[in-house]
């Protein structure tokens, strides 16, 4: 079963990704809404959050993991690799991966919560793969409230976007890495903002691809079975959730607390 | 020992009151960072996160328990006084008797986060004391996460405090209840916004008040010493915390992960 957490409902566009690439693979998701965001929080929460969210997973039955948020994949994959023995995927490398693809001028624009912009993890891995490229990041706390609170389309959330990219615009970056699950939710407003000729890459449909693939070469992990069950559990339960819910699946969705 | 929670730094705005009143008063504060936001999550969560403060600030010898948090007061006061011996003081009663008292027209207008309003335990108390009173209240979602980030006086800030005063404005309120802890650090531009003719209501200054004359009756409860220690803890470590804290404080301020 394909077990995928977050710290509240931003990583259910990842959910949803893979649902679409896999729909017969059992699936399973927790959403840590009673300790959202995780993004503003120090690392050492962060990792204790991810393997308590891990732990219920992996009771539940999942055989691979899916760290479905930027700020967990970036401070506490190696911790979560170190203790669990299931393969852990993590959303940043498939998005560097498709970024060092595409890019043509070699300058990348990253936004992302404070924590996955302070770990540098981003940089680091695509300047592993690509030593000459150049990586302007910048942190967008605020995004997060925003979404949660379905302010999706708000003339205060576009003037905040634009206070956010300031920094970027003139660095002619190419390329802009949506490094937080939540922002895909946004992708219109931030194409607006940021102009045309730079491309967005959304982690969330990048790691859904890099999931399809890693099952394709490992198919005894997960069994694809016609009507496979596809279950939601979150820590709390709150009315905004599940109508951000609805929202990104567009259809009424159940969601059990654990 | 006065010992005082908040879902995070918010409640230091209690704390600096009852410290400007009681400086002789020994007191030790929790600021539940790791877990912040309380607002926007369920009864039940907010319930156990208050148990848990209030166990660790009784371990650490606190008699006497403020609740510096509205969203809390609201939903767990009963669940604590009900568990635990010691006084257990919230922030919602003071403000309202503030309010019943000075209001001319009887239209009292609430702002707070979605657990307050939701609980409606204002309108409750203050119609309890006042049955003819009017109370209009509407939850501001956003504010805890822009004074989180220390977007205290941003444009963006002023338009989102527009936005949700809106419905009150023409209400013919003459007295608002600043029904989060957060809010009194963004007192001013409320104030510009609501109009001069309403009259705040800071219910971090009202707790303070109400707690000085509450320890006047009860002096055997809290030993007043020179230079008692004021110590303050936080379940989680991060820059923006110490950046507010000092902000609120007016002085660098050292914050213990507990």
């Amino acid at each position: 079963m394909i077990g995928i957490f977050d710290s509240g409902i931003g990583g259910m566009t990842v959910a949803r990704a893979v649902e679409q690439l896999l729909p017969d693979h059992p699936l399973i998701y927790f959403g840590d809404i009673a300790r959202t965001p995780y993004g503003p929080k120090s690392p050492e929460t962060i990792v204790n959050y991810s393997i308590r969210n891990t732990e219920f997973l992996l009771e539940k039955g999942a055989t691979l993991i899916i760290i479905a948020c930027n700020s967990a994949s970036s401070v506490a994959t190696t911790a979560l690799r170190e203790r669990f023995q299931v393969p852990i995927i993590e959303v940043i490398s498939p998005a560097v991966e498709k970024a060092v693809r595409i890019s043509k001028s070699g300058r990348i624009g990253i936004i992302g919560t404070k924590a996955t912009v302070k770990s540098k993890v981003y940089q680091q891995k695509i300047q592993k793969k690509a030593p000459d490229f150049e990586v302007f990041s910048t942190a967008c706390p605020l995004l997060v409230p925003l979404v949660e609170e379905g302010w999706l389309n708000k003339r205060e959330t576009k003037m905040i976007i634009r206070r956010y990219l300031h920094p970027l615009k003139d660095k002619q970056i190419d390329t802009l890495v949506l490094a937080c699950t939540h922002y895909p939710l946004l992708t219109e407003l931030i194409q607006a903002r940021i102009g045309k000729r730079v491309q967005l890459i959304d982690s969330s449909i990048e790691t859904a691809h890099y999931t399809k693939t890693y099952l394709e070469k490992h198919p005894d992990l997960v069994s694809p079975e016609p009507g496979a069950s596809h279950t939601y559990y979150t820590s709390d339960s709150t009315e905004t959730a599940r109508k951000v819910a609805n929202y990104i699946f567009n259809r009424p969705m159940e969601l059990i607390v654990a």
